[in-house]
């Protein structure tokens, strides 16, 4: 830990009662000099902190950041110890994360933003990220095969609709591939792309985007009935640092154990919460457009389509409309 | 082309004639200086061109390395037209251009180096690349899904079997799913390397190695058995640059026209060069080792296992061994 973040969660701590600077000081081994530097510090991220003569600092206010002090506050995963960039804007944190992996940031590397403007989707679509969302990716490195790099993804979908229930109390619903719904509209998605030899996959990098403190009006007409923000769903603002802590906390807890008994486990969670199995979709690949019944997810997290001939087609991936 | 490459291709095509300096000032419409800067330059990367006072200069020995000069010479492909980047020594061809594609290096980009320090083989294994080898990897962006990516691989072995058997007389055998073999021996290796989403690949990179110059000795005595070299089969050096210029040729061949009636005819052409099909093999992958028959590859360019209980087995990938 960082001897900032060190004051920072002395004050924390503290619960917003005074603490004198000597006590910080002589608690954390810092010179006086050194934990008034801090606290400026502090001050200039946003945090709003009183200083009065004789009393000493008290934490008054968090700034509404994603800031990494403030992730890493009480979090208690082992995955997610690792770095944490934190950027106000970039253009992709998947972007930035792919090349950051390419390099050897380790597993549980996390790429945070409190705003993308090249916010990425599916197939290189636009990705809406203004501020106010959670637009995170991790970097994880699993010893898998490329044909088995979508369980990442199902176990991502888990992880993210659990954290917005816990959070939030709404029912949250799955969309094959990767869509998090809420009555019927997207209110989440998630971006997994991998760099991979035939056998095996060098790292995966797992983008999150959650439409958290959005009003509507940051969309376009045309998506405006498509998608829902938890803000308007809830009338209010969520705490976007304990969704995100809720978000880590569960993907922790799928992905360490993963392996063949637990990722069928994941898998029958992930049916539990989707919302598609059963209807009559309509799905596009990458090379054709077909229509047939949902019937079910395989061990590789690949869609099972039974058309009307009766034939089950595995697919791997495309775009799913429910059909009424 | 480059003013340089202009002075270059005009003394090859002179196959050894003298020319005048104001013969090629002329024709390329450069001044007589730039022409002499060009030829001093020439000499610097290792051609050896006399130069006569009233004859003017002739190319007399081109240097005994793969110059991006030397490979866009006559070449006649549209898939490398493009950059080409060329080292004395790097770490890794593979690992540069996947670094290079990340930044968004066009389909065709070449990276070639006389020597790889930390040459990659499959699975993080060491590749043994010192000078006298080829050692190259392109950047390709296929429309297809990471599913499909081992067609890719399957392609570039048949285009390194048929360049070696061209320009040597030598029989090559394929073995799935990346090796090029002679007389049981490997002689040249594939490492396919993508970045991908789950529904459509960004990019793939192809890194070729070939043995070509090389003599038995640069091999461990524990490899010395299973490698073979051109110029040890040959008893002879062969020309690299019309290796690889051939590779290069038969790869845009099979690939420039991919689609599913393609890949089935490209298939049919790998099998034919591949000397384990019917055979009995021990394959070990990731996750278990498994004995049966290497039944077939299917269009996806997986092999096909026949277990011995008779059960037929998908295998995407793995080290494959042939049982006597």
């Amino acid at each position: 830990m960082s001897s900032k973040d060190a004051v920072l969660f002395f004050l924390k701590d503290k619960q917003g009662d005074f603490v004198s600077g000597e006590d910080i000081s002589r608690s954390l081994s810092l010179s006086r000099t050194a934990v008034w530097k801090h606290i400026q510090s502090l001050k200039d991220d946003g945090y709003i902190i009183e200083g009065v003569p004789r009393q000493g600092y008290r934490l008054i206010k968090l700034p509404d950041k994603l800031l990494p002090s403030e992730i890493r506050y009480k979090l208690k995963t082992t995955l997610f110890d690792k770095k944490i960039y934190y950027f106000n804007e970039i253009s992709s944190t998947n972007k930035i994360a792919k090349n950051e992996a390419a390099k050897g940031s380790p597993e549980g590397t996390l790429f945070v933003a409190e705003k993308q403007v090249k916010g990425k989707g599916r197939l290189g679509r636009k990705w809406v990220s203004p501020s106010g969302g959670i637009w995170f990716s991790m970097v994880l490195r699993p010893e898998i095969s490329p044909i088995d790099a979508s369980k990442i993804t199902i176990l991502a979908g888990i992880a993210v609709a659990k954290a917005i229930k816990g959070e939030t109390g709404l029912k949250v619903t799955l969309k094959w591939p990767n869509d998090i719904f809420i009555d019927g509209k997207k209110v989440a998605g998630i971006l997994s792309e991998m760099s991979a030899e035939a056998d095996k996959v060098n790292f995966v990098v797992v983008g999150i985007g959650v439409n958290a403190n959005l009003s509507l009006s940051v969309f376009s007409e045309e998506l405006r009935d498509k998608v829902a923000t938890l803000k308007e769903l809830l009338g209010a603002e969520v705490d976007r640092v304990a969704l995100f802590k809720a978000i880590l906390k569960e993907f922790e807890k799928v992905y360490l154990s993963l392996n063949e008994d637990s990722f069928e486990k994941a898998l029958s969670e992930w049916k539990n919460l989707c919302g598609m199995l059963g209807k009559r979709v309509k799905i596009s690949t990458l090379t054709e457009e077909i229509e047939g019944e949902a019937l079910d997810i395989n061990e590789q997290g690949s869609l099972l389509l039974k058309l009307f001939s009766g034939e089950i087609r595995t697919i791997y991936s495309g775009d799913v409309v429910i059909k009424k």
